[in-house]
């Protein structure tokens, strides 16, 4: 997507083909800065650090990360190591796992001389297989939107509620929540997205936002708490979230909060769904609430947040007392129960064991 | 309650028997500040810019800005017109309304020289009936959690999730959700409050949390978006929230999120419930999410927030990119369905016609 008129993508190979470079998401919307990875502890701290976040950005980045790895150390041993301190950087995302499974399966059985350049290719693989796959989920999501929008007769704007940051700056580009909107938007169909703050990190605020104001896409920002009354009063269309894992029965795994907009939306039976690549399907897993290991990130993201004043100096608050603890759990489930439907690259499916296998038959998945 | 060891209520008057004080609650959790009100022009000011908030104390200083107007004007049209300005501060919050009616009924049939003296008899005596309310909703409340920590074996605290802050800041003293909690924990009951931060303006954060550190109350706090997933996993035993308008059918219009809470605590069958005044039932009003107007907030709110740096110096900063708007409803409706009881001063009820008429009989209310 274009940032001031550049194309962007959020992660890319350096003009040396060397290094790696990402946006640092951290400093959005105040700074856009790119910042140079030059080394596999530099990716996992990219990514504990939540320089980058998005599960499909996750994946992207430890396949790059394995290669600036294989840079110094090219045995079996040290590749096998690095993959599980990649794989720890972030427990719930699936993609992280997923990508690094890749990676592994495709260079331990080969020589060792022939590893880094074979890395190298498939981390440009998963790449650019991830925008293929965005672009698809955005164009089946599309058709939602342009359906919705003929059903309300074909006039007013269709109002999308979204949670968190699942836009391009999620994945390596265009998104998967946000894919169906960039889509329905290309093809003339006016749109309005509701942005939930998504605390404590704030991605939607900082993000999201910031994506929607340089794709010229109406929004408003509301906090996490406003959603429900906005569905009571028929202000919301539709909700599209984005998934950091979905189990095989079709629960989804996404940011702290997606849970209560579900059952606000199933409540107001409003259409909500949730956009995902294949690569974030863990059929290995059934029950989301019970199997799902959930992240709980520090107190201080709750305690404390960042924000710029009015002479443009960004400062870290505090908004609690002194002696208030936080509890931060990252992630929480949504049962397939209260989804409409999960749009995938492949097309759309009900959120179900049934639905995910008739898209996905292939076996050994 | 007690603030480092001396006794406070959130309003009281002043020594010189004329002017008013209350505690500037927008400096809170970082200064305890104590602002006297002079005119009825600075009543309503404090009451709009939410020096004082929440439904009691709203209308306890709505009761005392009459008597600061009475100062000045002691006619019936002056009356009358300083009236209807105090109940145009805050539209959704019920109280206001009734302490204002209150006062009106009383003093426009009196000479104009007996007003202000009975006006600020009758302001002090709205006090102490609220004072004497939530002592009863506590005595009350304080059944349910003691019946809950019986349950649980008595061994393990009573968690508690509460939304937005319904403590004695919100009232006179004492509390209307807090005040169970207060008489649990006097009464020896272990207790632990989840505590929602409650954006837009974290009342949560800066208000529920400082008066829970200031009774030495165990407590965490959470963002808005987590209580859902913790009531998933078992860490919640029960939510008791306030309501700033009650229907005569039980709905409860509350802060901004707390239809979303109950919409959890259904799903996952964790006792919700509301803890109010008789005085915060409109009984003209049926269905709430239809009837119920709910105040908008300007977008700021949403955009831009309030916290201490580490140096100790309080900043406002920004959130969102500056393109983009925000909207900001304030409160929201939570339908009868989903509340487990209501706990008024009178005892406790279903949230229902039949339930509120049992504790409320009286004709003419």
């Amino acid at each position: 997507m274009k940032v001031n008129g550049q194309a962007y993508r959020s992660i890319w190979l350096a003009a040396d083909g060397e290094g790696v470079e990402i946006i640092d998401q951290t400093q959005l919307p105040f700074r856009f800065a790119v910042v140079r990875l030059e080394s596999v502890e530099e990716a996992m701290a990219a990514i504990s650090r939540m320089l980058v976040r998005g599960a499909p950005l996750i994946g992207a980045t430890a396949a790059y990360g394995i290669c600036l790895g294989l840079r110094r150390h090219l045995s079996s041993a040290a590749l096998v190591n690095m993959a599980e301190q990649l794989i720890a950087c972030r427990p719930t995302a699936i993609n992280l796992r997923w990508a690094v499974d890749r990676m592994l399966r495709l260079l331990l059985p080969l020589p060792v001389e022939q590893r880094l350049a074979a890395a190298y290719q498939e981390a440009g693989r998963i790449c650019e297989e991830d925008v293929a796959a965005n672009e698809a989920i955005g164009r089946h999501g599309a058709t939602l939107i342009a359906a919705i929008w003929e059903k309300k007769g074909g006039g007013e704007p269709v109002n999308i509620l979204t949670h968190c940051n699942a836009g391009w700056l999620a994945t390596v580009d265009w998104g998967t929540a946000l894919a169906p909107i960039y889509k329905a938007v290309e093809a003339g169909i006016p749109v309005h997205v509701w942005v939930d703050e998504t605390r404590p990190r704030n991605q939607g605020a900082s993000l999201t936002a910031w994506e929607l104001v340089a794709a010229g896409v109406p929004h408003h920002l509301i906090v996490d708490n406003a959603g429900g009354h906005l569905m009571q009063h028929g202000q919301v269309d539709c909700c599209i979230v984005g998934t950091d894992r979905t189990t095989a029965s079709g629960d989804v795994c996404n940011k702290i909060g997606t849970y209560l907009k579900a059952l606000a939306a199933f409540d107001n039976d409003v259409p909500f769904y949730v956009a995902l690549p294949g690569s974030t399907v863990d059929w290995t897993v059934s029950n989301g609430v019970a199997e799902i290991p959930i992240e709980e990130r520090g107190g201080e993201e709750v305690l404390r947040l960042q924000g710029q004043d009015e002479a443009g100096v960004v400062h870290t608050v505090s908004i609690a007392p002194a002696a208030t603890p936080a509890v931060n759990p990252a992630f929480d489930v949504t049962p397939a129960r209260l989804v409409t439907g999960l749009i995938t690259e492949r097309g759309i499916c009900s959120a179900s064991r049934a639905g995910l296998l008739g898209l996905y038959p292939e076996p050994g998945k």
